[in-house]
């Protein structure tokens, strides 16, 4: 019954995800929409495959010594301000009520940055698991939420360069070679390369972000519509476009560094230098880590994010070779983030910072892909997690009843009974198989007699009598041999 | 080191509430206050507690068969309105940035309604953890705050009377209990008999639920500042009011039940009626399930909440006798619920009714409680849990302890290691005893010459040299041993 995730192979299930990635709201069904757009509710079938995936998470971060934090779902309006660059507009802002101007959180990283500013913490290294909610407008909106959970890990310090980095990537590839969601790659850059780049192509520093911003498209949109935005919307000259794709179309691994390395426009520049060095360092300890086949190094890599300054990184899911044409198919990210050094100095009053890099996890795409295999294979979950039933074929049992009952739960033992005074013994044994729950304890007039209780195993149907002061052992038994 | 909660008896720590519960904000201590008023982060530590006794709430719910589900941290305006009465205006209002017209969730209770008649789901046991927020003003503030988490238990259905709502009484004793925070009581009431006496006494119709509100403060005010309240603020008439006053002012057990049978002003209200009559049966069922001796009928418990509809309860911690003056004084509410059977009808086009009954954990407060105990008593709990720090007591050992730690996370084992590329080894050593760390790897010239890694125990200094092969199953051994 009880499903493992992920015993499928890739290609198995590679074939579904085309249609949920496009338009994940087909999950979402409800008769009347009485919430609000781009959210939904979570049902229990949901709720448990969410948990099980978010242990999976939890325990990877917790693996690598990661403390918990929490903070508040919204913040400062103040606080957010200038922080996300153009998708600023997306976050939601409170009602003036009389009082504070505030807005709910857009992610964990500046939520994050403010706590370590505030409370002077120089050093850390935490997850947060939590919502964040972004006012994503509608036509933008398939195939995202407004309000969705975040699972963030990270690394907050003065350390030698590249083994927190280094130590992040590590973490998305155990993550998502646990989940068994098929093969991935995580594509790498720095933002110092891709400012460099841009420097040395000629766009004006003053449009840097911004064409950032456009560059991020690369993954859902094709070039020439990139470079169509960042010719008319963002007014760039035609031939800086042009000497830019030049780049962003470059992606390999060492020997892709090494011939950056050679590039006289782009060596004159200091920051890149940095950049290429320490992408070299990285990629060293990544292979001490044995993941180096999963990195690529990709200049159309640019994250949408205002406040990285170094090392970014973002990981896709690949569709299996078999169903490729040319080259692996890019199924979504699933995981991203990078560095960003000068965050937690935007909020220290005296400017001190303290570099940060980190990671999060595309959780609601994974919940997504998992769902959606479930469902594609007839899997289910059973959603609570009784263990044993109270029946009774008899009338007029309910005192009894209700005094087992206690006794099981006061012993620790996960129990359940209808709530009618004289259900009938069929309901009662449906209720089990529906349910799954594998054992059920029936007392009735002649075990009342006997001063017996009967213990049925639901799927075998085997009944024995057990005496009443040793039934809570015998079930604890039953259940640890299970 | 690591604490285990409630190991104290009652009196040993009730002494430290007092202070605690007048002012819960000294916790939140901060040097810059950039965040918004009434919210705080959670600290690592802060994080520990909570996980731990949210285990236990969970637990405990799903030991009743509870399944679990999520809803939206915002809702439709329209949703919340007419459902809180006089607390509607503490609702948290979003920007109106061009859509619809949202709200924070205020309860997980009317949420659950909602889902329940949005999916026609007409039987239903969930629960629920998450965030609510509400914009107490800050006079009110001292002693609570504007976001905090609800665990909620709902039974949603028809079913034969009182069943449900005894197993909600029941799951609060076991929470109580387990939590071990010292005595507590149980108060009942029944929405029908406190509108039952309203009625009997002269309150108008049109003021039952206002007079509600107020009489639900007795537990904050003296009688004298609610009768004042009702009369001026609220206009009722003195002598109304000093007939509510005889009657609010009794509690008692059965013999307080039988009384009020005898009473010819109520028992001509068949409302009355039926309250009473359910709540004999319910202390019936609370004595099979042993714990009557928990539970007081309190004709002073309202409930300031407008969809209670049937029975009522509240638990409050006691002050052990030998430090209350003449009567067990109350330490202040940590959970609350009763039946609201006409909500989920207000959410149906067609008004079908589902009957619901539920309860509330007040975690924030009992997580205050336990938390300034510990700082009482000065116990600490370890924020991570890493069982093995990768050590090194030589130069240029870096690329040595990335490979070993890829293997200890690759084997599932919980490592760290300094982001250093010569770290020195005491303050590696020091860092595993800060941190509780149980085991320290080390690895060095002679190691790797020997072909051997040491295996230290930070607590006893003990240091074996293990061959690298079977570093891993050693300390698995060591780790499932301990």
């Amino acid at each position: 019954m009880m499903s493992q995730f992920g015993l499928l192979p890739g290609r198995a299930w590679a074939a579904l995800l085309s249609p949920l990635l496009r338009s994940p709201y087909t999950l979402c069904t409800s008769a009347v929409r009485s919430h609000s757009q781009g959210t939904r509710d979570l049902s229990p079938q949901q709720m448990v495959i969410r948990e099980k995936i978010l242990d999976k998470v939890v325990s990877c971060f917790k693996r690598h010594g990661a403390k918990g934090l929490d903070t508040p779902a919204f913040e400062l309006k103040e606080m957010l301000t200038e922080k996300y660059g153009e998708e600023s507009g997306l976050i939601y802002d409170l009602k003036d009520q009389g009082g504070e101007l505030l807005s709910l959180r857009y992610d964990l990283t500046v939520p994050f940055a403010r706590y370590l500013a505030m409370n002077k913490v120089k050093k850390m290294k935490r997850y947060h698991v939590g919502k964040v909610w972004r006012r994503e407008s509608p036509t933008i909106l398939q195939g995202r939420y407004r309000e969705f959970c975040q699972c963030d890990f990270d690394i907050a310090g003065h350390f030698d360069p590249m083994i927190p980095d280094a130590e992040c990537l590590k973490i998305m590839c155990e993550i998502l070679s646990g989940l068994q969601l098929g093969d991935f790659l995580i594509k790498v850059n720095d933002r110092r390369i891709v400012d460099g780049i841009f420097a040395a192509c000629g766009v004006p520093e003053s449009k840097f972000r911004t064409i950032c911003s456009s560059i991020d498209k690369l993954d859902k949109m094709s070039w020439e519509h990139v470079r169509l935005e960042m010719v008319t919307e963002k007014s760039l000259a035609p031939d800086v476009a042009d000497r830019i794709g030049d780049y962003v179309q470059l992606h390999g691994g060492l020997s892709l560094l090494d011939q950056l390395f050679q590039d006289p426009r782009l060596t004159q520049n200091k920051q890149v230098l940095e950049g290429l060095g320490d992408l070299k360092l990285l990629f060293e300890y990544l292979t001490l880590f044995g993941i180096s086949e999963k990195i690529s190094f990709d200049l159309s890599l640019a994250r949408g994010l205002d406040y990285y300054t170094g090392v970014i990184y973002e990981a896709v899911l690949l569709q299996s070779p078999d169903q490729a044409a040319e080259k692996p198919l890019s199924l979504g990210t699933v995981a991203a983030g990078g560095r960003y050094d000068d965050l937690v100095g935007m909020f220290d009053p005296k400017g001190h910072k303290v570099p940060c890099v980190g990671l999060s996890i595309g959780v609601e795409r994974i919940f997504s892909i998992v769902e959606q295999r479930m469902k594609a294979f007839g899997e289910t979950v059973r959603t609570t997690e009784t263990q044993v039933f109270v029946a009774t074929p008899q009338k007029n049992f309910l005192q009894e009843r209700l005094k087992l009952i206690a006794e099981l739960w006061d012993a620790g033992i996960k129990a359940e009974l209808l709530y009618k005074n004289n259900p009938k013994l069929l309901t009662q044994l449906h209720y089990c198989e529906d349910m799954g729950i594998p054992l059920m304890v029936i007392i009735g007039e002649q075990e009342m007699k006997d001063g017996v209780i009967t213990l049925r195993s639901v799927a075998s149907r085997k009944e024995v009598a057990i005496k009443r002061q040793y039934l809570v052992a015998e079930i604890q038994k039953q259940l640890s041999d299970s």
